[in-house]
């Protein structure tokens, strides 16, 4: 999908974020935001929203210094989330579902997002939690069953550090041994990579691959030709969160989306109200 | 106050809402908005935030041609709320305490702001209504008490359009014979005009002089002198809404601000959560 002139004010909230977790220096911070600015006036909107902010987070680094300022922000979500992993474990285990408990905790995962909103919480964690465990999800689910029944490889794009935690859950129950994980290939805003991955156990569950890319989504044209082979060949492939949805809803081939609809952008796009759960069968 | 870089986005957000109703046109949108961006990357953060909101709007009016693109939205904003003005007459009339009581329905009106939010309804208005009898105020309510017994003269700053029918049942409160209204010198978002003075009736109850500038504030340096001079000059003076809040917060002279802490830049500024409900008497 394109970006609308809608994600422009969104796109530099969220760089005005990280721009103070880079800096202490109100100064920095004036210099930095003016330079995106004349940034974002020059950019095409013809790429996902991803795309712009990729280009604003890397010129942020190379303003700061700072190459990845959510790395605090990023163990304190792991550290919190995995507080919960047993508790969700048994839960799922004693589910009269579990695949689709298991689906309901990891969107839950996604909706205490960092990159959206700072300053998360146990108790906000706990909420998002039991209202998971109650909320409906939206799409194709029987689908997603029959191509998790019938899959030999699955290949699963993580999101965010924090809610990689509840991926991991989902990981566990699709039988990890023909799970692949992949991350970011470096760091951007709070998105999982291969730090996160390691930190809350996954390296030793499954394979785990970096995208190559330091887009917060999936630019296929940006990430390493390894995985871009991994994407094609996989018989499922599971992305998770709204910017793996933005960069690849028109991929050439079968993917499920799995997200909370956070945005009026994203809510208009998929025809879906904001707040929504959503495991979208994309068909290439 | 000065401007802050998170008044930024929220800038953009509201200069596209007004460039949407200003035109139909998607390439003139992104055109417009590539223009602002670069504007507000230029621009000083001195001054308070409607001292950039005025400098946008002006760019927006002639680089689109349309003087006033929130017309059709005021006259609406009018319409509703003049549906229930005999009805919150008669509440102030039957309620124990008719001066605070009023202040609260003008309150209910600032809290109705087609400018921060689009999409306003006759059921927002009536639960808007239904809250405003119910909610405290915070700050110098004694101070006005006792402010608005001694007055020989007030000059009331007006906000908003519809809001300015629920000023208008303060104004008749405050014994109309001593009230001067003042409005915005042009059309600039949804501040109300002379136009919409006369909309509701204010026209042939009080005195109602424009401030001569295109500001959603009060720059007094933007002023007209005869404007400049009645605000010195009154006993009292009453300030309607954030934007009069952000550009007189410094005035040599007292003011009473009456406003709804609706953003979390001038909830800082002034101590108190977003949604406080405020009163205050600044002593200049």
């Amino acid at each position: 999908m394109k970006t609308t002139l809608d994600c422009i004010p969104c796109l530099l909230r969220g760089a005005l974020e990280s721009v103070r977790l880079a800096s202490p220096h109100p100064r920095t911070h004036e210099r930095i935001m003016r330079e995106l600015l004349r940034v974002l006036g020059e950019t095409s909107l013809e790429y996902p929203p991803p795309f712009l902010s990729q280009s604003l987070h890397r010129r942020l680094r190379i303003l700061t210094g700072v190459e990845d300022p959510y790395r605090a922000a990023k163990d304190e979500q792991n550290r919190l989330a995995l507080r919960f992993l047993d508790d969700m474990r048994d839960g799922i285990d004693a589910a009269a579902d579990p695949l689709i408990t298991a689906v309901r905790l990891a969107i839950a995962g996604n909706i205490i997002d960092l990159g959206v909103k700072t300053g998360i919480e146990n108790k906000d964690i706990q909420a998002a939690l039991i209202r998971a465990a109650e909320e409906p999800i939206t799409g194709d689910i029987e689908d997603f069953r029959t191509a998790v029944g019938e899959a030999r490889s699955i290949l699963y794009l993580a999101d965010n550090a924090g809610e990689i935690v509840f991926d991991r859950l989902l990981v566990e129950r699709l039988s990890p041994a023909r799970v692949t994980l992949a991350v970011r290939g470096k760091p951007v805003i709070n998105d999982a990579t291969i730090v996160d991955a390691r930190d809350v156990g996954l390296h030793s569950l499954v394979e785990v691959i970096e995208n190559g890319s330091d887009a917060p989504g999936t630019i296929l044209a940006d990430c390493r030709p390894e995985f871009v082979q991994r994407f094609h060949a996989a018989d499922l492939v599971l992305a998770k969160g709204q910017g793996n949805f933005e960069t690849l809803s028109q991929a050439r081939r079968d993917v499920f989306f799995l997200f909370h609809v956070k945005c009026p952008v994203i809510a208009d796009h998929v025809g879906l109200p904001t707040g929504t759960n959503l495991l979208r069968h994309h068909r290439g």
